[in-house]
Formats: structure tokens, C-alpha cells, sequence
């Protein structure tokens, strides 16, 4: 911790050992690297709840089992996004989790949840990234429940399920194709919803910026859209809206 | 009519004044002239009753008129699209009649129409897109029927009029923006569905390219799509679907 | 059936058993839960003939397997697109048939088919995307015809099939590359039209835009665009048009 | 209220003038007219505390000015976005207040407001923007605070306003060109952020998209994407946020 | 002149006026700035008959007027391409001809000219860009040929003109749209075809993209591409390959 | 030859056997079908010279193998485009050269060559689709020469060869990454030029499309272009061109 | 300045009034506040020489008019960029100058120039940005040389220049249409280069972008790209390597 | 070295034995040919200290062993990017240095480097790309340093290394996704800044593309941008400004 450094020095000013104008260019420095440094970390861990994330992606195996156990170590839980089963073995921590659909591995899940994160997909296609986004944000410590296949070609299945839609505080909708979901499920409810677009599809959906630009362009106003099979994304920011005016 | 031309030549065969051999050299280039020529004009008459069509977009008014005179004597009708209130006043035709909002300018509507083609819009910024396929289909010969301002985000809205869907014989989807309501539509009912995106939004609705790709990549299979605010093919294409299978 | 859980409640009304403000609070409920579901489903298997098809695509053989089998037993009959060999293998449906440059597995054709669709073809590479939508409308119950290698260079070849052209209810073409043949046959008749466009082709085809592109902007009003390889839609489009005015 | 349409029908059959199996018909069609008609158009009013929006874009001033008093007679309040001075004047509402800069007329803000949404902007170009989305969410119920002009460029002038960030419940944070200053805050806070691109910029920032992509690619996960000079989303959404937790 | 300049140095060395190591250095400098530059001009003057031509552009009316009237003194004859009626004006030279749908200006057309370029357009609102490659072609010394509106739609008009096609010695063919009609005529013809795409279209035409893509993507092989609208660029291959094999 | 067969209608008039009305009819159905496709099919044997050609791509190993088996067969020659060297091995042509950069298969090359066509290449990179350029219009008939690896950035390797630049009769310029050789060779000679951009590069080169586009954008005039990796069309082009004055 | 205020700080606790621990506090907050703010301007000032620049784009006539004031009182200089005539007048400095061409206004040139930046420009309509990145770096202190219309069609008007090349610190190399000057000049010099596209040419141009990823794309290594008619940032940038190893 | 030719030429008017008239013929050849030629080599060679550099990419290993050992022979050190471990197996040259995170080997580095080029990373992704640039300043005889996963999203980590970033005479910033850190390291020096966006991220990052655009459009003037992934260029780039104003 880096106020000792600061302290040390307002001290020596109090003692008479070091001018102000001294300590004034001392300060300068530190200010940039020390003080500042600690403080963000201090309020990252403090104020956020959500511990540091690996993203396995292009890393090498040997680097995320070695991180993830760092983390373990220190703060007794961790989430791997887009990891695949070779690295929920090399890991070889048994009580850790994985779910193969979704590329998850996951590790030490708060015991209470809180609020509630609905989590719908427009098809089957897009239950991986949705799987993503209820995942991330149940291990931060949402209640999260789920909706598959409840896409706007099929509108009873959606409307079946009204109720769901009314008793959740945040609703993650994840669609590919022409990603219409979000406008629909958005005319209905009244809560922050989080579009997330997928690349599922083909030829003209572009892997998912048909999508993603529909869903941007909704005629509902007022929707948080999300990068391509951002369900981590998703899942972050429903947990930080679900626990607005939640004691933690 | 050039059936005349080539039948003067046979004739000419007939009463010996013309060898077949050199008939025949005449007749190869016939074939790429006139009998072509006349051929195709006669079916598009007798078979399509699609007369010709002005776009007025750039072309002068002058023009405009000229052509528009001609028909109206050949053919007792015609249809402007993309014109202005100038080109209504120049035209100096008082039977005709202008649609400020679409654009179109029409005389001698068929006084029998058949079939019904329904034209829906999103928003009331589609309008003048849906009414430039009503009208067209109208001015062909269809029956056709309109429900504006019935979009994605007010689902009820379409659901109040679930059965004039039903007695529609094909329907024309008119949205901006997400473009979703094909989607929509495409789910309730079995008939042909014609989607037409428009230009309606702003940003990332690229001038109608993101409900373009939307209604492309619609995930009810079998939605017939139209080049952004293309109206008047919708119409076109609306009209040769209402009209199968009908006595004309 | 969910006309059952309605028509008990109302009896309860009329038996007394219920108030009618009570069942109101109920029926708000069943609408959007029970009664769409039955509606819709319902009018799909009555009014559509469309039976639900299956997307082989990213599934796994075991579901698509399972999936398949289910519908035989339900319906008598099955659709799967995008299909391989060795989902063929794994139906062990010997009844079933298999068409490997398409992908298509079809069980349970109608023995009656209707009116014509005929599905034109450019280039011999755009075949698969031509026979997915011939199948599809096959299986649909439309009779089909299909025209292979017409393409725009060699005007003779398309030209010589006037009579079949003219004897069709509707034209499916399929085109890569330049996607201009839709554009010529669509001066030459007065059917409906479906344009589908194909990956076929290399640099700035950029996998089927361009021809999806052209089509959307043919000089010919009111051709139907489908997606980029999208044969299964427009067969589904196809077999609707080719069905209107057709007593089923 | 057609509540009452309904409840007439149920009383009928109360009192036996209706038998179960007749009502059963009619209220199939009902559900899908004056019931979901009424409930969704009920909830709207109830639950969201969101009136209709005037979005002015290319509507009719004298369409405008009736909407908006319609509007006021019927709530005592409306907003209308993206309007001219020349609207203003012609509503002749002397209590309405006109923000020329960001073209929001309002009138009827409530008196109590919530929370506190915070609105940045990246450089002064990009005040309309976030002046949007504040008024936005200043006329839905919450308190709103904005801080102008501190951009990625003058890291300072950000940091110095530390206190700010951590006192709001939402960020909205508005920036054209690289679109670079949501990542910055997002790194800062543990708040919902709504990152919102704008048109600003020339040559390769093509109109907002440049922003857009580098907002939805942000390294900090979680961030809320809006449209392109979709100020009024964000403001939206940024109220839904806000007032999450606090009675109304 | 500068080989003058080469000459009175190596006269120097003749002369003994000059060592030959003082007169390398020189030389080596020389090479860079003028030899080069009399050599090129020399060249271009002598062997390709393109006279410099002024693209009026944004230019200010001033400066081509001044422009245009030093290249009539220097060579008798001069071409501006998109100029504008005011132009045309300020210039005061009434020997001069004015073109006003292509935007053209010549002045000293040779009086013999050689060959055949032929040159189509699809549409008539293509016509300008056609009408700027024929002028030119027939600027620079061909002889030039045009037959306009014979697009793909009415393939009957193209076939008339079946002994026109097989008398040109190269043919450009100007479309907008889908670009269809080089693909068309080039599976009619063997000689050299450019293709030019023009703006005309809307939606996603893509002020020509979309035709310029089709036409890259020809099934016709061995078609020359032009930027859009680029009759100028065209007419000066046309008339390149016009000449070949002519005697000058 | 379906001369014979109008001939003989013809006839048939001349002996009264047969009436001109009656012929008319048949004539008609002739036009499209049987004359048509004589001639064009006559044209092309007759004039072009250029058989056809096998684009190898997907095709099936045993198809192309059957196709120029059957090539052989009627004309004595052929060419295979994109091929491999396991297709080369299937063919079992001893006589059949195989170049593997380009993957041409040609037999039966001309003996006799004609005129001049130079192939440059910018880089290394680029010679596959120059050899597919130079060895196209060398099967096609032409004598080609190449001078690969001269591009922009060492100028002084372009310029080294100028004599050879200007005995060519034409000239195509193949380069990947930026494209800018085109406009360097065409600001030095007067022949027709023909400019092939290539898939070489990474990052925004986006596959060649870079290239392609400043290619289309020279400023140097009448350039032709054309698409992607295509030096098959180039080296037709160039054919054609070569060709022009020749007698053959 | 801010430094009196961590001073005052200081020496309260040189006096005792304050103690070490609470002056820690404060200086947490100061750090964010006022002493960052104050530095990085401080730095600014004193290490760039690079005064603030006013983009006068879509700012107030009377907005650009206030602040070019306060810079002239402040610094003694200022510099507009995309300024009018109409700015020039209103501001009522009869010693600034106006540059219509690039819409340069400039006040307080510095009387010492140092190094040599060169601004080449390919034609004659990339004038204006060059002019804007030559004033831009004359303004910061650069000794600047302009070589104009010297485009890779007419290399020899380049190659005579050669000593100028040689002669530069730094060269901005100024192109539109397809972007190739930089490879070439890239080619012939060692010294940085910064290419800098301009929006010049038309269609397929895309407004810069053909000629911006042509520069990216360059085959010479090393050069640095800026945005479409950045030449503002050209100017910083040649201006700032100018500099390298000069005393100031 | 071809000045031998050229004065051989020169001595042989000096001694009368060719006219200069006949010289002058011989000297317009050698201009393009051997002169230029060997001067640009020589300049090269001479005056930019970057030896030919292999860009492994596709080529194949056999021949990038023969270049390599070519260039070691000639000038006792050689580079290559994109190589792979393979490669540098088949090279078997032990004093040659594989770096297989970025592909670079490298050997003959010069022992005495200059100046300080620092390299920075916005993530550990992004290390490959920042080690290129950082091995090819190395190489070419920069002194470099490293910082890497500097992001924006954790400010502290790059503030805390203020007096690394005031020590560098030229600073390269590495990043892909949103690209924003040039723009914040860019506020805070007064060095020249290279920008390089990198491939990393996934949907709607477009292989870097964000990240250029997003670096193209910095609020901060002057940002120099390189091509996605390109750290060779950037290496160059920062050698070339790093060593300006050294003795070399």
C-alpha cells in the first residue's frame, strides 16, 4: 500500500526534515504513479465485486491454468469465458465447473444471489452466448433464470411466458438473423433490457451485424445493445443494473 | 403491329415472288427486329396488364408530360411514381389524380379490382412507401387494403387486426429501422409476404441497408424482399400474387 | 389441446361455479399463455401444410436424429436442410431420401403435387442452391420443373425454354456472380419471380453481395429477393404463390 | 377500458344468456383486439411513467403542434426531439422550454426528481448529444448533472472531476471521432455506463460508425451501446437505471 | 525542348570545353529533371494523339477558361469533361461545341476519323455517361456509333441491333442498376467490351456500387471495368483498342 | 445446323404445302428456340477462337477429368483454370503441361503466336495470377513476355525495362497491397492497359479490394480493370486486343 | 496556477496548523483536481510550443471570433483551420492572414523557422490540404517547401525534383483518387514520410477512403497514414519529427 | 556500379571517337535503364541502414533459407517477419535469434544502438505485434523499450509510468478493440506517436478495422497510423524518427 509512501513523507515535513517546496516536487511524481495506483485498485476491489476475468481466447493453456489457480489462491473464485474442455482438465480443480456450450469454466459462485436477471434467446442457435450472459452474471451474484427459443417467428411462446418477463428487474435478450427479439420483448416490458446480437446465420447476416445494426436501430427506445456474442458483456452490466438498490 | 411485316414476306413466298431461300436470310434478321420486338410488346399487353410505367425521378418534366399524354391516349391510363406536385400541375389532366405523400400520379384506375392485398407500414414515416405499393397494386387491378402505423413495439396493434390478415390474399410489409415487423407478420399468417425496407431512421439504419439485411435474414423462411423504398415493385409483385388463379 | 382449459373455465361461469369478474382475472393470463399457443400452432398444421422443418446446420447428429424420428411419428414426414451424409447414415430411415449436392433429407412427399414452379439455374455451381428449393417446394406439394446452366452468357440456351417459362406459375432463379439472370427472365415473362442469390463466385463477389445487390436493383419491377443461398425460403415462397387459387 | 367488453361478455354467460361454447369463439378474437389492446396501453401508462415522445424529424409542424396539445390536454406534459425554433413558435406554448442546441422542446417536468444520471461529453461538438439525453432523462423523473468537454486528450480535466463520477447511479457518457472516452470512465467507475457515439468527426469517422465500433469493442465489459446521436436512448434508458430501487 | 540542353553539354566535351567526369555529374541531375521530363512529354505528344484534357470539376471557371484557351493556341484543340452551361458561357468560343447532358466541351475534332467504337446504354437515364465516352472516343479520332435504351429487361431491343454489334471494333456498354447488360452482350459478341457503371439506381444501388461489383463479377470472361460513371475513362480505352492496327 | 430446318418450313410455303399464317406460327417458336442457338453457337466457334475453358474451383476431380477428356476429343485442346496437381495426375495427359503457381492445365497450345502481350507483376506474390494472365493469352494465341517483380517502391527496376514496354501491343499490370503500378506504367506508354489487383496483402488490403479500388480510381485515364485474382479475364482481354488488326 | 494551492497545503504543515494524516486526504483529492490539471497544461505550454488550434468546423462565427482573442491576448498567436472569409472579416485582425484555398487563418508566425518539412501534392486539387499541412507546420516553427501536381502519371515531374527530395528533414506526401505518390516517393527517399489521403476523385473513390487504404496498404514500409484531408495533423506531426535533434 | 558506363561514354567524345549528337541517343537509354538503377540501390545501401528485410508470409521455406543465407553472406545480418518456428529449424544458423510470439528472426543486430524508441501494448494480446515493431527498431539500431498491457481501462498502470514515456524520443502504441489508447498517451507527450491497431477482438472489431479507424480519428492532432498488425512498418517508422539528428 502506497500511502505509507505519502505518509512517510507529510511526516518528514511535519518533523521539519524535508521543506514543503521540496515535498512539493515529490508530490508530483507521485501522483502519477503510486497514489493513483493504489487507489484504483483499492476501489476496484472494494466497490465492484467483480474479480478480475480470464478471457482464454488465443491464450495458451499453460497461462490460464496458472492464472486462474493465482486467483484462486487470492480471492477463492474465478470465471474462464470461451475455454474449452483440454483447458477444464488441465486445470484439474474438480469443484470448479464447466459448461461446455457456453465456454464457461467457473469457480466459487457466491451462495446468495440477489434480484433477478432474466435471460431470453430467439432461438436455439443463440443459447451459448445467452448461457454466456446468465453465467457471468449468476457468478457475480445475480439470481439469473432463462427463456430459450422464444423468438418473434413464434410469438405465443413469448407471450406465454408474460409473467417471467414482469418479475424480472433486468431482461438480457439474445438474438441472431435479423435480430427483432429485443424490439419485441422491448414493446412489452418496462425494464432495462440488454440486447445482445449473435452470429448466428448466414449469408447476409454478416456474423451478426445484421443483427447488431438491427438492434441498434430499434424503434423501442432506450435499449443497451452489446458487441457480437458479447455475453459476458451482458452479463456484466445485468448484474450491475440488477443490483442497483440492493444492499450487498 | 410487325406480324404484318413478316406475314407480307410469307405471302410474298406463297405467290412465288420471293424464293425461300432468300426469304429465309430476311427472316434471320427479322427474328432479332421485329417479330422479337413485336412479340414481347404484344404479350406484355394482352398477358400482364402491367402498362408501361414513368419513374419520374430525374427526367424533366417536359418529358414527363409528353409521355404521359401518349399513353393516356394509347391506353386510357397511366401511372407516374416519384413526381412532384409541378409535374401534376404541367400534366394539366384533371382526371388524374396526385398522392402528395407517395409521390404518384395515376389516371384511369380500373373500375373492377380483385383479390385483396394488404398493405401494412411500422411507423407513419412509412407511409409514403406503403401507399406507393397500395396504390400500384390498385392501379393494376388489385383490391387492397391498408393498416398503418402497426409496428413491432406496440405488438397489439397488429393483433387487433388479426383477421383482416386473414382475408388477405397476400401481404405487403412496409418498416424502417430494425425492420422487424416481417418477422412479426411472417409468424401469424400462411400467405405470401412481401417485406419492403425504407429509409426511415438514422446512424446506423444506413439509409435503409440495416432493415434491409434484417428482413433478409428474417427467421420465418420464405419472405419476399424488396429493394429499399421500393414501393412500386412491391406493388408489381403484390398484384401478380393477388391476381393468381383469378379469372381476368 | 388448450381449447379444453378454456372451455372448462367458461363452463364453471355458466355452472355458476365461477363469477365472471373472476374468470376475467384468468382468461388475461390465458390469452397470452395457452390460447395463442393452441391458436397458432393449430392454424400452422391446418392452414400451412408447412410441417416444421429442420435446420441440420451447427446441430448435433444425435438431436437432429431424435428430432427427425419424433416428426415422422407425428406427422408421417420430414424436411432437413444442410444435411450431410452422415446424418443420412445415423436416421437409418431407409424410406428417407437423400440429396447430396443440396444437403436435403426428405421423408413423406405428397403423393399429389400441384399447379408448377420451375427453378432456373445460371451456372452449373449454383445447382445445390437450385435443387434445395426445388425439394422444398417438391415436399411442400407443388409440382416443380428445373432449368440448369440458362445463364446470361449464352442467351440462346435460356431462350430455347420459352414454352416452359410459359407454362410455370411462378420462377425461381438462382444465380451467383453477377446475378444478372433474374433481370432477363424477368423481362421475358409475367409470372411471380423469386431471385435467389449464390455464394458462387471469388473476389469482389464477396460470397454472394454482389449478386444479392444486383437483384434488389434489376431494372424488372417486383422480383421476390431472398437471401444469399437461401434455396429452402424460396421454395417455401414458390410453393405458397403456386398454390393460390388451388383448392387443397 | 375494454376490460368492460370483456366483462360484459362474461356476465352473459352469468346469466345465461350466453353458452360457454359461443363465448369461447368470441373471445378468441377478443384476446388478440381489445384485450391485449388494453392491457399493454393500460401498463404503459401505469408502470412506466414514459409519455409518447413527439420525434419531430420530418413530420409536419401543424402535425406536430396537435400532437403536442393533444398530448398536453391529455397529460399536462410532452417532449418532442429534434425540433426547430420554427416548431416552438408555432406551438405558442409559453411554458414549454426550448433547447436550441439539442432541439428538445419540452413541457410538464415533474417536480421531484431522482437519483442522479450523469451525462459527459467528450468535446464541446458533442454537447447536443448528451444535452439530449440529459434533458431526456431530467423530463422522465431523474436528476441529472452533466460535465462538457472532458475528452480523452486532457486526461486531467477528468480526473479532476472524480467526486462526480462516484456520486452518480448512471453514466452517460457521449463522444464522436475515436469514440475513446467511455473505455476511460468505464475503467474509472463501477456505475452503468451508456455509451453514446456521435456524427462528430470527418473523412474516415464515416458519420458516428467509427465511435460506434470502438464503443462496442470497448476492453471494459459491460458497457451500454446506443445508436449514433441517440441522445433520447440514452436518456431512456439511463432513467430506467436510475430510478432502479427508489419508490416512485 | 530540352534535348537541346542534353546537346550543347555533350557539345562542350566535343568541343573540349568540358571534361566527360565534370559532365557525368551533370548529367546524372539531368536525368531526373529534364530529360526525363522533354523525353515523356515528347512521347505523349508524338505517339498517343490524347491531348491533355480538363476536368473542370470543382476548378474555378477562371482558370479552365484560361486553361482551354492556352491548349487552343498551342495544339488547335481542346475537350473539358463535366463542365457546366456557365462555362461554356465565359469561354466565348463559338466554334467550340457545348454538350449539355454529358457535361462535354470540344473544340478541333480531327476531321478523319477511323474504326468503330460502338457504344450502349441500358437505360436512358444513363445516357450522359454514355454520351461522354462517345464524344470522347470521337474527340480523340474514332468513329463513333451509339444505340441507347437497350437494357436486359427488353432483350428484344439489344437482338435488332444484332449487325450494329458485329460491325464495331470495340463496344463500351454503360448500365446502372444491376449492371446486367455487359454480361448480356458479352456473351453476343467477340470483340473487346468496357463495361462503365453508373450511378443511376437507389437503395442499394449504392450510387453504383452495385452495378461495378456485377459487372467485375461478369460470367462473361475478359470484360474491362471502368470506375462509375467514367464515360471519359472509357472512351479513351475505346479508342486505344480502336486503333490498334490502324494506320495513323 | 438448324438452318435446315427453317429451310425447309420455307420450302414448304414455296410448294404451297404449306400456308404463310401456318409458318408465321412455327416461325415464331423457332425464333427462340433452334436459331438462336445455332447461331450463337456458330459465332462462337467460327469467330472467337477461344474454346472453352474449365474453371476448375469445386468442381469434382472425375467431372473435369471427363469435361477435357471430352475437349480433347472435338477441338484438340483445352484449358483447365485453378486446378491441382492431383488433378493433373487424374487426367493421365502426358502431353498436358501442368503449371502448379498458377494452376493451369493446358494442351494443345497454338503453334503460331501473335502480336504482344506483357505481363508485369508488382511482386513476387503476384506471379500466380500473372502466369494464369501470361499463360491464358498464350493458349488463347498470343505471344506474351513477363517482368515480374517491378514495382512502385523500386522504380528503377520498372524504368530499366522501358524498351520492353513500348514493343508490347498491350499491356497488363498485375499488384496486390496498395495497387499503384497500374498508374505508374500507364503515365509511361500508350498502349491499352489492363490492370488485375491480386488477394496479396493483410489488414485493410481486405483480400484485394484495396487494390481493386485504386485501380478503378487511377489517374491515369482508361485503364481496365478487372476483378479480384482474375487473370484468366485478364489474359482474355489481352488476347483480344493483341489480336486486333492481326489477320488470324 | 494550482501549485499555489498544494504550496499553501505544505506549508501549513511546515507550520504545524496541519497534520501529516490530514494533509493525506486532501492531496488524494487535489491529485485528480488540480495539481494533474495544472501540470499537463504547464507541460504543454512549456514543452510543445504547440498552442491550442481552433477547429473552426460547425462552431459559431462569433464563438471562433471570442476565443481567437483571448489566444491572441494570451500567446500572441493563434491558428483557425476550416475557417471562412466570412470568420476572416468578423474577426477585424488586420495582421492575421487568410488562406481561402485551405481556409487557413494564422496569426503570430513564428520569426525563426527551423529543418525543412516538404508537402508534395499529387494534382493540383489536393492543393488546399497540402496548403493546410504546410501552414501548419510553417505556424509551429517548421521551415516548409511545396512541390505541387508532381502525381505518379507524370513521373518525371517527381524525378526532376530530386534534389528537393533529398533536401527535406521530413516529407508529406498529399493524394486522393487511388493514393499511389506516397509508395513511389516512399521509394526514393529515406526520410520519414506521412501520407495523407485526400476525399479528391469520385465514385468508387468512396470520398478518401480508396486512396487512405492504398497508403495503409503502401508496399514501402513505414509510412504514416493520417485521416481524409487531415492536413492539420500532418503539419503537427512533420512539424514535431522537423524538430528532432534541434535545439529551440 | 554502372557510372562506368556512363563515363566510358563520356571519355569516348572526349576523345572524339562518338559524336555527341550519337551519344546523345545512347544517353536517353541509359537514363532508365543502369543509372538510375544503380543510384537508387546505392543510395539504399548507403543511406538508410535497412538492409532487405523477408517477409516470410507465404513463401516457401526453401527459398526463404536461400535468401536469408544470401543476405548474411552479403552483408553479415538479415531479418525476417511472420516466420515460423520451421522456418528458423531449416535456417540452421545458430547466432540467429527466433522470437516465436512475433515470428521475427533476426540476426547481426548492431552492437551500439541510438536514442529510445518505447513500445507500448494496450493488452498481452497485442505483445506479438508490439514485439515486431519493437525487434525491427532493435534491429535497424534503435534503442527500444517495452510497456505493455497498458490499456486505457486501467489508467493507474500507464500514469505510473510517466517518466518512461518523458525519456523516449519516438513512442509506438500497440492496441486493437476499441484502439484507444494512442489517443490517451497521445494527451499526455510531445513525442512523435505511431499508432499500430492489432487483429484482437472479435465481432464487430473486423479483424482491427475499429481499431484503425478509432486511431485515424484521434482528438489528438498528429497521431502517425500504421496498417493492422503492421509492427514491422512501425519499427521502421520509429527508427527512421529516432534517429534524426544523430550522428549515425
Amino acid at each position: 500500500m502506497d500511502e505509507a509512501k505519502i505518509r512517510r513523507l507529510l511526516k518528514r515535513i511535519e518533523k521539519g526534515s524535508l521543506s514543503a517546496e521540496e515535498a512539493l516536487q515529490n508530490l508530483k511524481n507521485l501522483t502519477y504513479e503510486n497514489i493513483s495506483r493504489a487507489r484504483i485498485d483499492h476501489h476496484r476491489a472494494i466497490r465492484t465485486d467483480i474479480p478480475e476475468v480470464i478471457f482464454a481466447g488465443k491464450k495458451k493453456t499453460s497461462d490460464i491454468v496458472d492464472i486462474a489457480h493465482a486467483m484462486m489462491k487470492q480471492s477463492g473464485k474465478f470465471l474462464i469465458t470461451r475455454a474449452t474442455e483440454e483447458i477444464f482438465r488441465e486445470l484439474g480443480i474438480k469443484k470448479a465447473s464447466f459448461h461446455p456450450d457456453s465456454g464457461i469454466i467457473s469457480f466459487g459462485t457466491p451462495k446468495k444471489k440477489y434480484g433477478q436477471a432474466l435471460v431470453l434467446s430467439a432461438g436455439t442457435s443463440d443459447i451459448p452466448v445467452a448461457e454466456e450472459a446468465a453465467l457471468t452474471a449468476s457468478f457475480l451474484g445475480s439470481e439469473t433464470k432463462c427463456l430459450y427459443d422464444v423468438g418473434v417467428a413464434g410469438l405465443h411462446r413469448l407471450l406465454a411466458h408474460k409473467k417471467t418477463l414482469d418479475s424480472a428487474r433486468v431482461v438480457v435478450v439474445v438474438a441472431g438473423m435479423e435480430g427483432a427479439l429485443p424490439s419485441l420483448v422491448g414493446g412489452l416490458i418496462n425494464k432495462p433490457l440488454i440486447a445482445v446480437p449473435t452470429s448466428v446465420g448466414y449469408g447476409s447476416s454478416f456474423g451478426g451485424i445484421t443483427a447488431l445494426f438491427a438492434m441498434l436501430n430499434s424503434c423501442v427506445p432506450g435499449i443497451a445493445v452489446m458487441n457480437i456474442d458479447n455475453g459476458f458483456g451482458a452479463g456484466c452490466l445485468a448484474h450491475r443494473i440488477n443490483m442497483m438498490g440492493k444492499a450487498k
